[in-house]
């Protein structure tokens, strides 16, 4: 069985986008490979600042995979600054790497084009540890987006360079190109993100999200006129959730006219009801259960660090520190 | 009692310079402070690419100091890669520094301005990792030479920065800038230092060691001719050793001529076998004792954990990880 990894930042609560561009894939991992998935609270201290936002996004962000269904006994699933074997190995390949490889990181240079000059030490460095969460786990596969395309490279050359100067440590890994998910339009029609405030989140409560979903902006068109599906978000979102069957029946209702936004965004929230109703009723249930989400962490902790172990034992052996 | 921390990089066999400048004021911190001494590896890898030569320059580091006298019992003698909290510290920290406070390290300033572009990342990172190894331990002391003057300032604006935005969590560290010790000059009359090749090395064996004594440059003055001790290399290093009376009577030998360098040489070596007569027996006794060796440096390791551990603890609190 083929291992993957993945590794997901805690930054606010669960949205649509998130689900449909990344978790959902994360959780569907476990049914054909062996996974390890891990909340990467490390990446997430160039941005949080807040100790309180930090601890709660984070155990917002365990909570939330274990309500959408993720297996955490066939999902290995920890927490990244519990293990400390990232940041040691991140220092050692730190010491390979030379600063113009690292300059070249895309993510970097349009922060530097954007005049972000002022950017941390961190996030310079983010594509090392990157590569070092990765290699620590010697997985076969790592499914990045085409904007991560090259820090995956970055992985591959840099666990290449350390092969062959050191002799065979690490596995190459392979990426894995996520099949492409239609963007998810945010309720302002922008692409949905935290960062803009135009997200749909998951678990709000009723009212936060019937207000979220009733807030998606739409067109002047008239009730009684046809309308465009296509460009409609509360459609592109209906779409991205439902039945193909749904669909088209909504498709329809759109182009046939005397249905009004109201009436599809309604439909949406419905829809989205009905969709999470069992993981909204799993997170209420879960949420409170401190013991039982530490608990689990803890465990997927023990088993990662198994292998992030042996493979930092392995590095320190060949570069002579043991 | 006040607390004072140094690190040393295993840069290769023990020699005067070392001693001198850095090693003998190492052991004898412990007499007035409560002492941490670390092996620094983690730095040292950012020029020591040779597994071997890693792994027994720490090894003969640990055996000098020993040798030469350092308590284990007193001093807290362990191995930064050891204890996993550098690292992580260092990645902590590098998420709260702006690149342009650590483009203007001096040091890194340098090897730009040398053209050495490709320097690799751990060279730049590395102020930041030497913040991480002295803020754990929450020193009230750190020994500086000059050159490493603006490392401590760093030091103390990144811990005053976390302080700012976090709370009070570590000490600000005052440095305690050395005693200048007078250069100690190399064999052939440069600063003494390994990278040229010009060292006399307190633990080699007679035969190298009356070598490299015999080696000193000196000039072509005459074997009856009085001679200038001042510009001496051999007086100089023996002045550096030897008692205040007899470097007199050197001295005094030398204006009076009628005295050879080779004669000069003599005198200095026997001094040095002398005044390292002990340690050098110690270090033939100890270097084959791994057990016994290892095992300080597990018993130190144990003992900078208990140190290194609380403060890491408290800096994860405070940012959300725990």
């Amino acid at each position: 069985m083929k291992r993957i990894l993945s590794g997901v930042q805690p930054s606010g609560r669960a949205h649509l986008g998130n689900y449909l561009g990344a978790m959902r894939q994360h959780i569907e991992m476990a049914k054909e490979y062996e996974a390890y998935l891990f909340i990467a609270d490390l990446h997430a201290l160039t941005t949080v600042k807040d100790p309180q936002q930090m601890k709660e996004q984070t155990y917002d962000l365990a909570v939330s995979y274990l309500a959408l269904g993720l297996n955490p006994e066939k999902t290995v699933f920890f927490k990244q600054s519990d293990l400390s074997e990232h940041a040691e190995l991140c220092w050692i390949l730190d010491c390979m790497v030379k600063m113009p490889f690292l300059e070249r990181a895309h993510a970097w240079k349009d922060s530097q084009a954007k005049g972000k000059k002022e950017s941390t030490v961190g996030l310079f460095n983010y594509p090392i540890l990157q590569a070092a969460d990765i290699l620590l786990y010697q997985p076969d596969l790592v499914p990045v987006g085409q904007d991560q395309k090259q820090h995956i490279e970055m992985t591959r050359d840099i666990a290449t360079t350390f092969n062959n100067n050191y002799g065979e440590t690490f596995k190459i890994p392979e990426p894995f190109i996520k099949k492409e998910v239609a963007v998810v339009p945010g309720t302002d029609g922008q692409k949905m993100s935290k960062s803009y405030g135009n997200t749909i989140e998951i678990f709000a409560d009723d009212a936060t999200l019937k207000k979220q979903v009733m807030g998606i902006v739409t067109n002047s068109v008239p009730v009684e006129d046809p309308k465009d599906p296509k460009s409609c978000n509360v459609f592109k979102l209906y779409k991205l959730i439902a039945e193909e069957k749904e669909a088209k029946e909504l498709e329809n209702k759109y182009i046939k006219g005397n249905f009004g936004y109201g009436d599809a965004k309604k439909a949406l929230l419905e829809k989205i009801m009905t969709h999470f109703e069992e993981a909204r009723e799993k997170y209420q249930e879960i949420y409170p259960k401190q013991d039982y989400v530490y608990g689990v962490i803890a465990e997927g902790n023990k088993r990662a660090k198994e292998q992030a172990g042996k493979t930092l034992n392995e590095v320190k052996k060949k570069i002579g520190y043991l």
